[in-house]
């Protein structure tokens, strides 16, 4: 077995905590800072491709499911560029992000995963939040999935549908009655992974966008739920609850009015 | 600097991706497989105390809120005891899910955050699915938080109520309800401290529990989600959703018989 510079310089960091050559620093691979025991984080991002990013997180779904495949498609590329720490980073654990979390239709996986990514690689609390925000308002008022692959595992049509919400439970329910199909079919698996191409994608584009000083939040919240957030949440006159869900999502029958 | 022996032995696996020396795979630290380049998964877990577990949990969560403080009272002691690989893990990648993701509201962070450490250490995605089962179910059903402090970060007495879900926004915004507190403020963060705390505890004993081979799901769902079930989620006639979240949280109005 071989090992390149950059790899015997990065375990070296990993090892001690500390660089004995300066050069360490300079691969900035993210290991170590020199002369402390603390790992440098965030962990350095780099400018990807989104549309091959959308195609690894197509093909990297069928290894652990939404969550994985978001994650996966940008640390395995930074892995083939980098190598370690991102050839080491125990990415399967994103496994357990599967159907909105071991399958109980929470958040969606794959834009968990990605949310992670952004978790991973930037650093101020408002910075995560505002690229977050893009994230999960583009998930919830799109028509999803967009992506096509070259090679279908599942050679379909696959309908589109506006989630409205960033949970796999109301995702998945809402795609199923565009679409006719059912829910737990080899026709819902075909449009996860496709919508795991997209979020990757979508990420991947924020992430380059806010590492060339680019980015700017385009989305905002529906309507509906700027008038309850008026009165419900951070700042308000109740304050009596978090979040920035979309709420006529699930406050579907609630009057304009009511005490 | 000096290192351990250990350290240096974790340190060669990570860079070699190989181990020269035995004695390696028999520290068992869980970095890589012996010849080959790929790293070991599942990470090795060792029983840790609930309570040192929960204190750390509620101590950890000023650097990094709900997330981070479930993960990081694991990982840190486990970084104390074995050093790497676990000293490397980005912990503070895991900022991300704040208050439901970046403040969301989705997914609880505690949760999210313990469902991210049964990844980590457990490699069967049944048995992942069966502990964040329990883990998920003890956390709808029960009146948190539980944990009392030694040295609280605000003394004040914190109400105790159920959740009946996983998400944040409906877990804070029933505490609010039940407490007379508002969101966002000082009483609402202690209350989700301790939660945090209540969650960690949990997800070590669930893990204890499945290393002495001694798990067991102790935990249902309520009768009405599973009468939901019965008609909407696999292998049932409809079939059209996906999800083990109670459904009467959100679904209140829904009549027994309705078409």
């Amino acid at each position: 077995m071989t090992l390149t510079r950059r790899e015997v310089l990065g375990a070296v960091g990993i090892a001690a905590g500390s660089c004995a050559l300066s050069s360490c620093a300079m691969e900035g691979i993210g290991s170590f800072q020199d002369g402390i025991r603390k790992p440098v984080f965030p962990w350095r991002y780099a400018e990807l491709d989104p549309d091959i990013t959308a195609h690894k997180a197509y093909s990297n779904y069928k290894k652990g499911h939404c969550m994985y495949a978001a994650f996966t498609s940008v640390t395995s590329q930074l892995a083939d560029k980098y190598g370690e720490p991102y050839r080491s980073f125990p990415v399967n654990m994103m496994i357990y992000g599967a159907g909105g979390v071991a399958g109980w239709g929470s958040l969606c996986g794959s834009i968990n995963g990605s949310a992670a990514l952004v978790g991973l690689f930037v650093k101020k609390e408002d910075e995560i939040k505002q690229l977050v925000n893009e994230l999960f308002l583009w998930y919830q008022q799109n028509e999803l999935p967009q992506y096509v692959p070259q090679k279908p595992d599942l050679n379909i049509k696959i309908a589109k549908s506006v989630s409205r919400s960033v949970l796999c439970h109301v995702s998945c329910t809402r795609w199923c009655k565009v679409s006719g199909h059912k829910a737990y079919t080899k026709a819902q698996k075909e449009r996860c992974k496709r919508l795991s191409a997209d979020t990757a994608k979508k990420t991947v584009e924020i992430l380059n966008a806010h590492f060339a000083s680019r980015f700017s939040a385009a989305r905002k919240h529906n309507e509906k739920t700027k008038q309850c957030m008026s009165c419900h949440t951070k700042g308000s006159e109740l304050q009596n609850t978090r979040g920035k869900m979309s709420c006529n999502s699930c406050h579907s029958s609630l009057a304009d009015e009511h005490i």
